[in-house]
């Protein structure tokens, strides 16, 4: 084992690194990130004043809807007008499965030998802040590294999982042919975020039918701008182009008319409430390791007494 | 508006009158609850010592997959024993649609005029803590008022909507035939939750491959106890007998080997930990009123400073 050099993990010497191309250094710094703590913290205090000038795109939709397939033939679109590009894949993690087992990150197979386009598969679960933490922090390392376009394609379902999708730039969401799916994507709270919504595997019975359904359904509700609705065939790339371009504009009016300005002050405000949270919970976790807790666990598991008296109880005590 | 007595709306007359068998005192409690603030805590307070008796049935599964239908299918059996059941139905709220818009809940009309049957669409979107804080509340809530059946029904993707139904005291998984649906099961965590498995729609092709895969996949994983494969068709009720008795049968061996003491002291201290952080989180949203935390946004957002370092400049204050 001599003669192999240990790869740094020195927040300062990785970012160095990634900005001047090195790949695996870009994808230590996620990984560090990914699993909080510490460093997570030092490489956002490094990656914050370099980044700023990225556009997120944020990519959701029920399971299924092939938000996969749509991601990368999107990748392709931009790598065509020659752009860098990073995709964040938030999936559910599991230790059973190991995460993403088949399918998504497969599909992706067609960038994986292109040195200008990051992919990365984020499994977050029982990370301190959970992804609504952890995938602000990857992004803004994908930022300060100079990278233009970062995509983060979330499934559509699930309240943190909708949120993190809510926070880009411009937010695409994926529906399919078929009534149903604009009544799921309306439940999951999918309407008011959609920034661009796509009806992809249009070439299945009932696209136009689901992109009229939408465009009453858009037409009723109180968007500063209505969203426009597209048809893709993901695995063909018809209407790829027109999804590039449908971006780029709601990328450029959002510019202009000073939407993005407030949206990423409302995304930092949000990211600074959960710092602030996580920081506490650290301290959660400090009085969770000691004697205190345990007996204030026994006490609300015997009846003795409830998790609201203990929890000020053990709050009264850290305050002391 | 005269001699229309107003409700009370006093935790403790409340209770007492939901004990008695008022289900609209039942219906307010379980509101406050939702809403969090003191009340939820009065409310918790009153209940706790109340509360230990009944049994929760997680039910779980990708949007589709039938789990209301089931549900009620359900709720059906347990009725035809004689016994009283609630039903918690966690649907992502939505301002746009007005949370559950159709379908789900209009299935559970059967059941709409069983006065023994208590059903509850949550909508918790924004509640401090969501619905990880909020489910066991009302759980809590509709346990002291001596309803032994306590039904919650999830969506099966979203980090804290599987974590929802993990907590029960029996976790239903619902799936559907056709192998892509247990990859999604298995993507989303769902099959080291589940205490009993279920391939709805069982009438349609591919059920018995997807039963036998799903117990090839079981198999292969670390369950003290492996769940059961049950088949069933939610919309005729077929199986649904033999779901209810798996539930009961696993409900029984839980109490017996000591599992559901276990798994409730996890659960009891899961929610002291949510309880701590929602009071902390009360300290962050005053800290968040203040002029400090505007300039600390302000900060952050023209990239002066990073989240991390303003939070913690915060909290000092804070502490001062």
């Amino acid at each position: 084992m001599t003669g192999v050099p240990r790869p740094s993990t020195d927040p300062e010497d990785l970012l160095a690194g990634a900005r001047g191309g090195d790949r695996g250094a870009l994808a230590r710094l996620v990984s560090m990130v990914e699993r909080g703590g510490a460093d997570a913290a030092a490489i956002a205090r490094l990656a914050h004043p370099l980044a700023g000038s990225a556009s997120t795109i944020g990519i959701t939709g029920a399971p299924g809807a092939g938000k996969s397939t749509l991601t990368s033939a999107l990748v392709a679109e931009i790598r065509r007008a020659g752009e860098r590009v990073a995709v964040l894949a938030v999936d559910p993690s599991s230790p059973f499965s190991g995460g993403a087992i088949l399918g998504d990150r497969v599909r992706m197979g067609e960038h994986a030998l292109d040195d200008e386009v990051f992919i990365r598969s984020m499994a977050t679960r029982g990370h301190l802040g959970g992804l609504s933490l952890a995938v602000p922090q990857a992004v803004r390392v994908l930022d300060a590294v100079g990278i233009p376009w970062i995509v983060v394609e979330t499934v559509g379902v699930g309240q943190v999982e909708v949120e993190v999708a809510a926070e880009a730039d411009c937010t695409v969401v994926v529906v399919n042919p078929g009534w149903g799916d604009a009544v799921q994507a309306s439940k999951a709270g999918l309407m008011e975020i959609a920034d661009v919504f796509v009806v992809n595997k249009a070439d299945r019975p009932g696209a136009d039918e689901a992109r009229s359904d939408l465009e009453r359904t858009l037409s009723m509700g109180h968007h500063d701008r209505r969203p426009p609705v597209l048809c893709t065939v993901a695995t063909t790339g018809d209407g790829v182009a027109e999804l590039w371009q449908a971006v780029r504009d709601e990328v450029g009016a959002a510019l202009e008319d000073g939407r993005r300005a407030q949206r990423r002050r409302a995304r930092d405000e949000a990211e600074l409430r959960r710092v602030v949270s996580a920081r506490l919970e650290e301290r959660v976790a400090a009085v969770a390791a000691g004697t205190p807790w345990r007996e204030a666990v026994d006490a609300v598991a015997a009846r003795r007494s409830d998790p609201w008296t203990v929890a000020d109880e053990l709050l009264a005590e850290l305050d002391r």
